[in-house]
């Protein structure tokens, strides 16, 4: 496939007039062999007038065929080959077997999704029989879910593949049966184009209805903007910047039908070295965190940017240890000039302040864009009284919290905003520290991990991706694993409908193999 | 149980200073026997710091006691016995044998959201097992579902019982194991006073910690401005009108952490008279459409405001069979003065606009704040050009839109806003006409009845009382039937935690009796 610089409107290829170029991270200069069209409002407007023309039709296709579409951009993604891989990586200036592994999740994902499709426990059936007989007579009551209609994706520019055009938000909406409208991110766009391209082929090759998928491009705010007004969109995915998150939650929520947004955000995700763990065996906890913490230029929502331990010879040894291990760190390209600037002051700010001690930092950049690793430490006792020191940091920055006790230990994770994850590393004679500590944690992050680390969030169906405000706008959700599908369903209820008017699923005996909640009890029939 | 006129902050009666009266509607006089206590700023604030402390002692306590703690306030609630009733037809306007019905309601409610506590499948466990041997290694995830944490709820001025003190948005909320502080109507506050004594009576006995439930109460907008806008409040439940709604979720969407807000606000609730139900039995549909229309003074959020029928002589009969029925319509007593003067305004608003033509009105009122019931009519072209004409006039008014043919009912059902529910009335020979309005409908409303009447909403499993904005502001959920408990919870999963550390549903085997997604396979264990 060939790129144009074309966006894609309902399976069709357009652009005209004003171009943008992607840029090179890694050399620090434009890619200058195509140019990429700016979608109009026009352009916007069509695409969503297509998905919701699209939207009826595709809810209602037999859940085969929506598992098939689902596959079928897959095995396209795939056989974009390595001209997707090189695009990718020169757009984001990630590494190869990075996009390589990407790739493999995002193609996994679809699967996953398209096996989610017939697995179909999402529709999560009810059924309550009527008694003519009553007083007054009970009528007969059956519940499904149904698609919440358009959705808006944003491309996140720290996933070019796994949570941008064919990510995450796009499998898990298009698996619950409602079409999408992509956002290109403004820093892939060849990898947008490549992967759009596999969707609209994929889509005509199945079947669907043209308006299940449309990809808009642009800079700027202006395009998101009017994507998330337009009102034949119900519902919006992202994952980014708080700023741009809260954004999005802002145009939504005035709308003249207010509308879900999920974003994904911003977190620090704390990670806790309790006692006997730090003790015995705090070498490899330090090995094990810096390695996260660096893992992908420290570009991803889970990095472990915050670590809590009591003071003593156990922490100052450990701070030993990781300063001299990100004292050997080499710089990585950061995935965008904004990034990096922003790294850039974030670390510097925090190397600025005067409680906060930069206990070491990787080696030296030499090439455009880089990242330098940075460790900080501080009392808690500072922490607690800088609530600013909270502010996620994006890339390989992170801080220790030196807790004087126990009490300010959980004073300290008690202000904490809310995280996607928290880390417990723990021995057997830390349990009742950690058994302490779980029902904070609870209140707090989406997801609890004992000895392991953040970085790295399996997709499967016991996965939670989401965590309270700000990780999250909706901490009700998750934006990886199956249960994300749940966020673009909601209930529709039929009352005394006659069987033939019936979705099939909910006729008598029609449930096979589906959990129904008969009259009350639950049945796997 | 005496009145005191105070309210009860964690377990303990308080106020102090200003009162305010309760009104009698049916007297169109105010109750003087007592003064009822404004809560402050402090009072609110106790009322949230004291919930907050309880949720995790409530959280974590075994399902059993909480499911007795639910059964209790519904015993409770029944032990006040006729004082109950009386206090709350005099502060409501409302006849004996509804308020009876309403108690019921509300104490069946009560114990089936118990049973629902017992059940406990909105855990919604899920078990990806490890693989260590996996490049990279597997994790072993768990997921559960917890409660958000306290929860604010308005009562509701249209059910002093079964949507306000102990109605379902509280039953719902304990039930998923929040907190609840709610803020009473100041149309009933006798009523919420009685009711909250019986919550904190029952909390007590049952050793529920003292938070878990507070009443505050006063009149005006501040206090559940106060009460929305606390940092520890975590998800709101409200029943009443649109703008009422509509600024609540203003003040939580402005919080530096937004919460959902779960309003149920306004609805005009379409009936869809389809040509050979109309011809075959007109009569008795406009005897049915009367009877649910007047019920309870109209004041159902599932009121049939609009009825749309194709233009001809089946539906003039059907107008002058309803007009006679309705020009026959004894006056109500309305909820409140506030209430019965928007009435007035609303229906004299549709009676002075030239396209509108007034049916019938019922028999002129002569007590204080009586509705006088009423019938319009107007044609699709005109209701398509007026979009005004679609706000809910709440009470007994409702429009009977002539449509010239079927094109031009479908535009009429496609302008509408969102609705709780749609109802087709229908002959078998209508099937391919309903087939054909299902995709529409099922995109516009959250409950769809064949040959009834959408007032009279069962309490159960089946049940969706939802629907797309401004029905309600979270269209994905329900405020009626078990479902709506999945509204106060979010899922935490769990990874590589030691057993022992483990909520004991997600340790090995420890799922008795709950449905388990065990590695992608869904088991009733």
């Amino acid at each position: 496939m060939t790129l144009t610089g074309q966006f894609f409107i309902a399976g069709e290829r357009r652009g005209a007039g004003e171009t943008f170029h992607a840029y090179d991270p890694g050399k620090g200069a434009s890619i200058e062999d195509i140019g990429f069209f700016t979608s109009t409002e026009q352009d916007i407007a069509d695409a969503c007038a297509a998905a919701e023309e699209a939207a009826v039709a595709y809810a209602n296709l037999p859940l085969e065929r929506r598992a098939v579409f689902l596959e079928a951009i897959a095995s396209e993604i795939e056989a974009l080959g390595d001209a997707l891989l090189s695009r990718a990586c020169a757009e984001s200036g990630l590494p190869l077997p990075r996009m390589t592994g990407e790739r493999g999740r995002t193609c996994g994902q679809l699967r996953l999704f398209a096996a989610e499709v017939r697995d179909g426990q999402w529709l999560k059936l009810r059924i309550d029989h009527g008694d003519p007989r009553r007083t007054p007579p009970k009528p007969d009551l059956r519940l499904r879910m149904i698609p919440l209609g358009p959705v808006a994706v944003f491309g996140a520019s720290n996933f070019p593949l796994a949570f941008s055009t064919a990510g995450g938000d796009t499998a898990s909406a298009l698996a619950a049966g409602c079409p999408v409208v992509v956002k290109g991110h403004p820093a892939h766009p060849g990898t947008a184009e490549l992967v759009a391209g596999a969707i609209t082929k994929a889509a005509a090759d199945t079947g669907m209805p043209a308006g299940v998928f449309s990809l808009v491009t642009g800079t700027g705010n202006a395009i998101g903007a009017a994507l998330v007004a337009d009102p034949r969109i119900q519902a919006v995915g992202f994952t980014g910047s708080r700023s741009g998150g809260e954004a999005l939650m802002k145009i939504a929520a005035s709308r003249p039908q207010p509308i879900p947004v999920y974003a994904e955000m911003s977190a620090i995700n704390p990670v806790i070295l309790l006692p006997n763990a730090l003790a015995n065996r705090g070498k490899a906890l330090a090995a094990g965190y810096v390695a996260s913490l660096t893992m992908g230029s420290g570009q991803f929502c889970t990095n472990p940017g915050l670590v809590l331990a009591l003071e003593g010879p156990d922490l100052d040894a450990f701070l030993a240890e990781a300063g001299a291990l990100v004292e050997a760190q080499a710089p990585q390209t950061m995935l965008t000039a904004g990034i990096h600037s922003a790294y850039e002051k974030g670390s510097a700010a925090l190397a600025a302040t005067p409680e906060v001690i930069t206990v070491a930092r990787g080696i030296h950049p030499t090439g455009p864009h880089e990242g330098r690793t940075a460790l900080f430490s501080v009392a808690a006792r500072d922490w607690l009284a800088k609530p600013d020191l909270q502010h996620e940091v994006f890339g390989t920055s992170s801080i220790v919290v030196r807790c004087a006790d126990r009490a300010q230990l959980l004073e300290v994770l008690r202000g904490l905003e809310g995280q996607l994850t928290a880390t417990l590393h723990m021995d057997e004679a830390d349990n009742d520290d950690a058994r302490a500590l779980l029902p904070v944690l609870e209140r707090k992050v989406g997801r609890i991990l004992a000895n392991g680390w953040p970085t790295g969030v399996e997709v499967g169906h016991a996965i939670n991706h989401g965590g309270p405000y700000p990780a999250t706008s909706d901490g009700r959700t998750t934006s990886v694993g199956t249960l994300a599908v749940d966020r673009f369903l909601r209930p529709v209820a039929y009352q005394d409908m006659p069987e033939s008017l019936l979705p099939e699923a909910l006729r008598e005996g029609g449930q096979r193999g589906m959990i129904t909640r008969l009259d009350g009890a639950w049945h796997l029939s």
